[in-house]
């Protein structure tokens, strides 16, 4: 049991790793397409990164925060931003959109689905946990466009996102709620918000007006 | 006492969803007026709904947030949401228009009186109450502007908003000085707010520049 | 020991009303330029003033929360609204102009180095101190800006502002390393960050984009 706790910890926390490196990329291309200098690069994508999962810390209580209790995160960042200009100069435009969607796709699964898997390991009741999955992956992206000073694009009629993640943290919260073993359960909502999200993109799904 | 403690819960939790469902309605009205899609429409509705509350909660500490004990309430809008839009589409501009400000200023009454309660409860001094009392009342609608893109409308030069709000706290606070029973300073405060919004709407008052 | 505890807490505390003053002054010409009414110019002062340290203190979880515990400060501000109008209407716009750069400036030195202090305090690693100090510093201009519905100033590739808060926040941090008296840390801290700020603004220093 102790065992299994450690592991999902271990887990847990590359996931995060995973989600933090995709959702920091997507905002230093937001940040270099804005022309912002290099305050402006490592703070939005600072916040793309940091933002739905503070505030899913706030909600839930949780401290110290994930980033502050790894130091190496936020550092991580910093020195990605340093390279992230002269870097990014040389991708051509196409490349970036592209890497943006399908790292924006992937930061969206990881970071919704954990969580989800926090607020059910603090016990809230389940459709909570659905609501704080979807803010750990989207509010990141809501507090760059705010920040941006635009609508954020996931409240405007663009193609499905929080649906997205909604979808997925529902599929990790049932197969939880059978015992399917956490691993998988994880896998499989990661996997069901990524590929819902590429395919939204590429066949142009949206919601009703 | 201990009988009087749970009477007042029951009668903060149910002005409590009045007040939910009376921001909610002013969330949907506002996020059709965009024709943003299902997302957008529960988002802005829940943001406006909770935002000032849960802003609230953060600030005094309080957990769980009153929407993560209360399923229900994130659940209400979910479903309040689906059925919106084919409602407000029969609804006449003019009739939307009217709901927007008596929803909206009921809200305002009562989300800014239960927040001067809450604080007064947790023994805050009461210029702090005060302010948390206009917090909670206006801080959803805060948001929402802020998410749409638009200076707040509280502040600017418009009708008086937060003033009657603020007017409203100090009614309560003042009444429950002077041990008024606990209904009846909350009923007072509410009637202070709410009048003095809907007459600013009506003879069109403002502060000076 | 108990005494230099308190000493110290004394110094902090003195720091904080300098600095709540010098950002509340920036706050209210700014709020005054817009045209905004009473309550307006009251609110952009307090968020301007409070909104960097209360997103420190909900990131540390410190509470209750500095302008809480002292309501004297948002009394202050408030008194201060109410004046600030009449007298600003007589200030010529050059004054005002130099008024807000020069405020802004000492405020931004003093919550910089306040905010890494606590930090510190808190126990937090290094790099972490430093962030919330650049945090406490920027986020009231931050939030302002995002209220008054612009692309955060210090965002943007305008005169080095976040960057002179870091440098300041390092300044103070190595120097309470190598056992410094806090006094002089935090003052050489403040004067670093104030006058690199000072020099960036007069001699119009940017980062690269």
């Amino acid at each position: 049991m102790a065992l299994n706790h450690l592991g999902m910890n271990v887990m847990l926390h590359t996931i995060e790793v995973a989600g933090i490196i995709a959702f920091a990329s997507s905002g230093f291309i937001e940040a270099r397409r804005k022309r912002m200098d290099v305050v402006g690069v490592f703070t939005v994508a600072f916040i793309t990164a940091f933002g739905g999962g503070t505030l899913r810390d706030l909600l839930l209580d949780r401290r110290p925060l994930f980033w502050v209790e790894h130091q190496e995160y936020p550092i991580l960042i910093f020195v990605m931003a340093l390279i992230a200009i002269p870097v990014l100069r040389h991708l051509r435009h196409a490349v970036a959109e592209n890497a943006i969607v399908f790292a924006d796709a992937l930061g969206l699964g990881l970071f919704s689905v954990n969580g989800a898997s926090l607020a059910s390991e603090a016990e809230m009741p389940m459709f909570v946990c659905a609501m704080m999955g979807v803010i750990t992956g989207i509010f990141g992206g809501v507090l760059r466009d705010v920040i941006c000073n635009e609508i954020p694009l996931v409240f405007r009629r663009s193609n499905l996102y929080a649906t997205c993640a909604f979808a997925g943290c529902w599929v990790y919260l049932l197969l939880n709620q059978l015992h399917v073993m956490e691993i998988v359960a994880l896998l499989f909502g990661t996997a069901t918000t990524f590929l819902l999200r590429m395919l939204a993109v590429r066949f142009d799904w949206k919601l009703p007006a």
